[in-house]
């Protein structure tokens, strides 16, 4: 199941440069074994932003939550969540 | 080049039922022909709204605007644009 | 898995008031049948206002597509969805 | 008399740990005694968010502002209350 | 119990003269009986606009939206509902 | 001549407890005596916010302005002001 | 006693001709006489807009609203009103 | 003197096809006066809008209101107009 | 040329009292010296807020921006400028 | 390819008065080396702002984020960025 997620993230400038660095490493490295897993099929930078758009394949709602609020920048970060559906004119859909 | 657009759909009430539905028709041809071409390689519908997100993958700017100006639904929906680059933590991105 | 959903309801002022009242008379037994289903579990109104806030209980997002594209006030809605996730505070999630 | 309210969490982020800790239990309790009680029988996390959706049934507003300011973590909380009514549609409302 | 309530009011600019002067006329009338009654205890105009701050007295919130979805000008409004408590500054309260 | 005034009050979290303390006890005390003095006839707290709406009787802008901008808790408040007039379905007006 | 005053102007495209360059001159008319009774003492264009931002010196708000309410183009217009005080730093003021 | 504005169009969609497209055709015209004459140096479409962001280079604000109140989509269109200053970094700027 | 420029002052809490007192009193010196030299010639408190409308007679959109940058409450406000032009009920506009 | 961007810059105002001045000077370098390169053709700046509108001339969406993230200002940058088409009144589209 499809969901579309825009994540913007506001690190407090003040936040301790190793407790950052550290955080962001977690970050990545989180990420892409969620990307490998298969359940974070695409991940995108939006341009000029500290932001991304994202999608999650997950199994259900709860999975999606467990997710997200497991990101090491989870406290840094405003999250939208935005439910997909098969859209009728997708030709992958058929 | 890819981007990422949101499209809301709003047609008027009062638009002939025939008209109407020869254009949603059109619409759906359009896409699925872009589709095919691989420069809209993802179309999603956003669940209880007429609106979708999709990305396109073009060659530049004008590309873009031809191909969205030139959508048979386009006198009738709100498109909002956002360039995407990619996330240095994308494990596709190399 | 369990939805949020707003729904806001502007039917034109000029549709005709025989395809009015049938439409809305449609839409009740829609919802009441879904209700009955346990789909449905939940419709409140909004104090003042032609709207409600609902629960749906559906099995993935296409289903919840489905039967809010389905609404016979669908066309005259706005309509925002939430995703829900059980609060680790819940009593009832124990 | 039901009421829909939306609270959004936002802790600083220089709270002592420890303060924050115990601040978050006093929380949970303080959310399930009254869930027990019947005063708040729904609680739902939104996906992706410290936040959450919740029914209160009360008797009265100043009840309700005595529950909602009581929260251990209200200081920290954007908290939104809508007045909720039965629904015309509602098949419990019989 | 007390609800601050905002209402704008939106005429369509083609509405039959005849319909809505009686329109006007009728929500005079239900406004002051209202008032009578001691439910609609203030109303004011918001100086500049087609619109009112009032403070409504009743019993529940089923009450009070019985009282606004029965206004004549209903289908022209756009109403806002707040639930009111008692300030601890009141002096009257005490 | 009335106003219409909504208070939204939000004191940093690191505001000496002491200070905090007792500029609110001076606010209570400064808002008690121009509710006795008939200049502040109305407030009453937003449900589940750490806000008021009131109404105002002064002579002119500028002493409602001296009335709001002499509050104790000024510093820590967003004010919005509307001018309000007769309402000419007031029963009390006429 | 001053007042600000946005006011933007939407005129339906589909209104007779004549009946909108009728009401355009009345409501010049209007304006003007407003300005030379001293109750409007500035008008200025928004440019690029058909909006105006005005400066009112009336006696109390019920005058501004009935100016206000009075203007040939009210019903097609959206308005704002701020008060005013003299600013401390005013050397007008002293 | 540089000004920034934005312009976004909708013309209605029961406007009679003839008048629409003489209208577009005068606004080409129009608008290519002007940046012949060096007063409308930039124009650029936004990607997937009905609209623009222009540069104007004018003598003063009336001029500019002048032009823009002049466009011949003018009932039709959003304007948003920004004054611009020579920025400390520019190297056009000497 | 005039501008109508909304100044919203934010002076952050734990700013040293001595320099903040020093601020604003070369704040008030430096208005009053351009209101002197005609081109700040109107400034107004708005009712409950630390903010002001003003309007600037300058040269040209340099100018103002070097007024409005050398502003010693600069770094603490929020400006928002908007260009005039005559309006044509102005009856001072000839 | 071109991009409209809008820079709207917040430094915090406890950032060392000298970190401060370095930053803002590589930030013009940096600016002044991208406008000589012809990637950065226009910047202004909005009157009254510490903003900017600029426009860059770019290969593609990735080489854009990569300029903007590199930005010495970016941490304390809020950045919006709009792509451009050529318009089709352009006279110097040919």
């Amino acid at each position: 199941m499809l969901f579309h997620v825009r994540m913007d993230v506001e690190i407090p400038h003040d936040l301790d440069p190793d407790i950052r660095a550290e955080t962001v490493a977690r970050e990545k490295a989180y990420s892409q074994e969620l990307q490998r897993s298969g359940k974070w099929p695409h991940i995108w930078r939006i341009v000029g932003e500290y932001s991304n758009f994202s999608i999650f394949d997950v199994a259900d709602n709860d999975e999606l939550h467990a997710i997200l609020s497991g990101l090491p920048l989870f406290p840094y970060m405003n999250i939208k969540v935005t439910p997909l559906a098969t859209h009728p004119s997708d030709i992958a859909a058929g």
